[in-house]
């Protein structure tokens, strides 16, 4: 097993100080790695697992809920996370963070983090009124195509996204004509998927729109929050991700990710600007 | 028009500084004022519209998503918000805030923020996948109520919210079954309703769990990301909230915000704390 995401979003502790009111302020360096893009943009669920394992790290609790706001478009190379602990419970702890690539000697601020952190397994009473995303069997499934004629995107060699038959239909000019894509998530080298990973997971598939008469190219995401809602039990991730509100410029895509034992284990939901036709 | 929604949020820039990084620090003071709670705590859509308008004055643009993570309860009292401006765009503005209370020397992290604000008349193609959600007329709805015996909560008082004949059951032993709570939204002093306003809207209904076997209490929210989708036309606005995932002792609630042309107008997620029964 090459864990190839968790070298992927490797970050290293530099420093750390006490600067005022009882925040901690830890910095850690990263590298933006290739490979994990789409057209030279590193994919934002990408950037969110980097910022994201930072911040674990900086807090020593996993991700329980995590919203980024990104500010320009990344390419790849060295990334610093500035983390701000702005408060550590009993049961959560809050943090902020920065992240900021370098191109030379100027200083890029990409991506802005707000999350609070803790563990899942505190248990209390259930009521779930959704089943699980029907989906044919994996196997079943397409791969992921590229938007428009070329190769597909980088950041898909690295994963094993199969999409539910027809939701990949506006890859041969054939849109479902509905804002919803389908399918199974999982790593291609197999490696496990952890709270980091469901980051990522959350911004891993084609936008949904894709399926729609809008046009077909990058819609660059405003926000993103995921809420990570349990560890997943073994095997690839069912996937459902829906735009249901496309107006202003503006469009929501919200995603609910389920494990092999059917628990709902992440939900996303993105504000985008509508793409833009490639040009 | 006495405006009480405006009053009770507004804030006082006292302070402007240029730190570091290109970031620009806004101080404002404003006051969590008595009336906006329910059973002592200042309700958390109340809290966040004291927020949002710091930081709205602090960019000059209205929000367009705006994220919370509430770090503790807050009672009445002097508040200062401390906005720092990360990226000023020619499209949007992106900033983080904390809002931080006093008790004597002691000062409290309340909330911690982060938010993109922008106009939102930009305008582009539209899909649209669902219509307002179905509610009788204004007058044929019910009051809110109480969750428990006793009066109804302070902040109802200056509202005007309706609930969905049903919804309401709760209140008599009757709940739906369904984690579900329609209804109208409108101030009791008939002020209208702007993006500041809407931040108020996505918390100002009972939560949706009241209408399961759960308990009926306190469900503290942890997390509450509220998107502003257009400027409402003048009259109530038609709202629905839903938990659809409850376990591990959290549960989420998802708000959507139609005004009187039938446009979304807001929507909202909260990741919070499954209630615990009034003791």
């Amino acid at each position: 097993m090459t864990e190839l995401f968790a070298d992927a979003t490797a970050v290293r502790r530099i420093s750390i100080s006490e600067p005022a009111d009882g925040a901690t302020v830890t910095t850690f360096i990263g590298e933006v790695q290739p490979g994990w893009d789409i057209g030279g943009n590193a994919n934002g669920g990408y950037l969110l697992a980097i910022a994201g394992r930072a911040m674990a790290d900086a807090v020593g609790r996993p991700p329980l809920t995590l919203t980024a706001h990104y500010l320009r478009p990344a390419g790849s190379g060295p990334c610093e996370v500035v983390v701000t602990t702005v408060r550590s419970g009993r049961r959560f702890a809050t943090a902020t963070a920065s992240l900021v690539m370098s191109d030379g000697d100027e200083r890029h601020l990409t991506m802005q983090l707000v999350g609070t952190f803790g563990e899942q397994s505190v248990g209390g009473p259930s009521h779930v009124s959704e089943q699980p995303v029907e989906i044919p069997a994996y196997d079943d499934c397409e791969f992921p195509p590229a938007a428009n004629e070329g190769p597909r995107p980088a950041i898909q060699e690295r994963l094993a996204v199969r999409i539910f038959p027809g939701d990949e239909g506006f890859r041969t000019g054939a849109p479902t004509g509905e804002a919803r894509i389908r399918g199974w998530f999982a790593f291609a080298d197999h490696a496990p998927i952890d709270a980091i990973g469901l980051l990522l997971v959350a911004d891993a598939f084609p936008p949904a729109v894709f399926n729609t008469q809008l046009p077909i190219g990058w819609a660059p995401t405003v926000e993103l929050t995921v809420h990570i809602r349990g560890v997943p039990a073994p095997g690839p991730l069912r996937c459902s991700f829906r735009s249901r509100f496309v107006h202003d410029g503006l469009l929501d895509e919200d995603g609910e990710i389920w494990d092999s034992a059917g628990v709902l284990v992440a939900q996303s939901r993105q504000l985008a600007l509508v793409p833009r036709p490639a040009s």
